[in-house]
């Protein structure tokens, strides 16, 4: 084993060299000929990525202030929400939607479960004044993956937005958003956009177009018509983030010159790499509809999960995130986004074997390894 | 003259080398033992920069985020705010306590002017109802210094609570938040705080704090009561900014360590110097207030300042601001924020001489060369 440090955790994630040298580059002002051109690249470069012909805006922010301008430019006080609520970021979408004063109606998904989309149609059905439909389209805690597809037919008829929260999935396996009547979708830079935490980017439909100028709920950083006026102008509405948008343009212009194909088809080979060695660890899955952009993997009942995941740190040098809430000491997840080099997979196969060992449950270090290493050669993308 | 690109302007400013080593680190999660104890620092460093032992909170937002955190945290709809207005960001901030439903009444200041404080006395008298008075340290569109220490005298008995912009003042020249009854104070990375942009800082006093579980404006990105309680853990309510935060703990640890009083007066020697070269232009200085942390200088009125502004950039590689609104094309804004050396501050004079040399105002090279020189050799500070 080396004693390289790996973050494979569900964001924030490692960066690309590249990406690591545009951001120690020298400021420049973001009212200049030079940041305007990258702007207006990067601005485009994330239509791109949302597969949409609708602008892109980016804010500063974490991701949940992404969630937060998402909804608060398309909802009115009162204004009736369907929240599917799957794990802590369904949770913390639906108390954000409360905050703001919507009748928000949550739609409890067992965690690790996807949501029936039929029970979304039948809600609708019900509740034909329903303004609002909103969803992770990966729930991170649990690494789930809703059929975003099939929900946004079921809404699409209805007078419902469908706002989806794409933070660990734009970028990291296809959401066409205007192919499947997406209306809002939110990305988040330290993520699938595989750069550090500060921006957020989103995007609305010509459906959610239409509410945005009655929408109630008062914003003034997050006002996304302010921010559209300041696009036209060819900047953005506050101080540019200067460095990260330049590393944006640089991520995007990486994806396109592998293919945005080949790309998602690379996250897919490690996210089908980890579910085959949590199998030669005899381990399981956790989540019944399992994600490209995480992997969750049950531990024995008996054994201290959150320990481990702390001896695995601290010991092995490797970082991945245990459960929350329910899942506490129960699930290790494991991300698949950023800059992941198959060695870094290996490495970190070998590092949670010795781990368990550590931790009584034998395991066969050699198998593993050639096993991890057959998996590897035999997967290459050309 | 070198070919080194110079960034003097009021925010983003030029990087400390070891700023930009930092900012090009691995990521870190931020749920580990390492990240752990640089936020903690950084947040004890706050406190330090602030001069304020209440707690001081770090947002992922530009200025323009922190400015609303300040505020709405505190406000509640249709409360009276005398907003001090003297400059684009005066307004902005009026601006902004009216879409949160405030009861705004605005002290029109001439630009370029500061504050009388006896004006304020004199309304709070007439208003004893009056909430919130808010004004910035220093107007950065005007380059403009309001007397804080004399507001806060005449602010601090009345019921009212004094909300400070410090976003170009606060590390950049003295600004002791307790001891000057400032009850609520922001910065922001990209100006006085030597960093790109993408964070702000706030801090309340206790007679803030009284008002805050109260503040009726709807909240939740920027909700500083769940922030707190996520510092008490030792965490941030959201995805930490890594880079940033790592930046940060550096930079006011270099302050701490060269003393803060005398980085404050590499400031004010900045500012002193940049004066001194205006008059040796033959130019002179716009504001009658003028700020430590930037310098508005008039242009002949014959001169297109917009022009000159670009002709700088394009041909002489240095970026500084021009005026916005009513003084477009009418002024130059030199910053004097961030990592600059001695030899920056005669460079951007030279190129400046030439720049007006371009556009017909006679300038003697030769002289002002010897002049700046001769400033900067008496002026050192040991």
């Amino acid at each position: 084993m080396s004693n390289q440090n790996l973050l494979l955790a569900p964001g924030p994630v490692q960066l690309h060299p590249e990406v690591q040298k545009i951001l120690s580059l020298p400021m420049i002002h973001h009212r200049t000929p030079e940041f305007d051109a990258i702007l207006k690249s990067a601005l485009s470069g994330l239509q791109f990525l949302f597969q949409t012909k609708n602008p892109v805006f980016m804010q500063t922010s974490t991701g949940s202030g992404g969630m937060e301008s998402l909804l608060i430019n398309v909802l009115s006080p009162k204004d009736k929400v369907l929240a599917i609520v799957s794990g802590k970021f369904g949770e913390r979408w639906a108390d954000m939607a409360e905050c703001f004063g919507a009748d928000v109606h949550r739609l409890n998904i067992p965690w690790g479960e996807a949501v029936e989309p039929k029970q979304v149609q039948a809600f609708l059905q019900q509740n034909p004044d329903t303004e609002i439909v909103m969803t992770q389209a990966c729930e991170t805690s649990t690494a789930t993956a809703h059929d975003i597809q099939k929900l946004g037919e079921v809404i699409h008829p209805s007078k419902a937005l469908f706002l989806v929260d794409g933070i660990t999935a734009v970028g990291a396996y296809p959401i066409p958003m205007d192919q499947w009547h997406i209306d809002g979708l939110v990305a988040g830079s330290q993520k699938a956009v595989m750069l550090p935490t500060g921006m957020s980017f989103v995007s609305f439909s010509e459906k959610a177009w239409k509410k945005i100028p009655q929408a109630q709920c008062l914003k003034f950083y997050f006002d996304i018509q302010k921010e559209f006026s300041a696009n036209k102008k060819g900047e953005t509405l506050f101080s540019s983030n200067v460095p990260l948008i330049r590393a944006l343009d640089y991520v995007i212009g990486r994806i396109k010159i592998l293919s945005i194909e080949k790309h998602f088809r690379q996250l897919k080979r490690r996210a089908d790499y980890t579910r085959a060695m949590t199998t030669a660890l005899s381990l399981t899955l956790y989540s019944k509809s399992p994600s490209d952009s995480v992997t969750a993997l049950n531990l024995p009942p008996s054994m201290d999960g959150a320990k481990l995941r702390e001896h695995l740190e601290k010991k092995y040098l490797v970082t991945v995130m245990g459960g929350q809430d329910q899942l506490k000491g129960k699930i290790l997840r494991i991300g698949h986004m950023g800059y992941i080099t198959d060695n870094d997979l290996h490495e970190t196969t070998l590092r949670l074997a010795q781990g368990l060992n550590d931790f009584g449950q034998s395991t066969d270090i050699e198998r593993i390894t050639a096993l991890s290493l057959k998996f590897l050669k035999e997967s290459e993308i050309q």
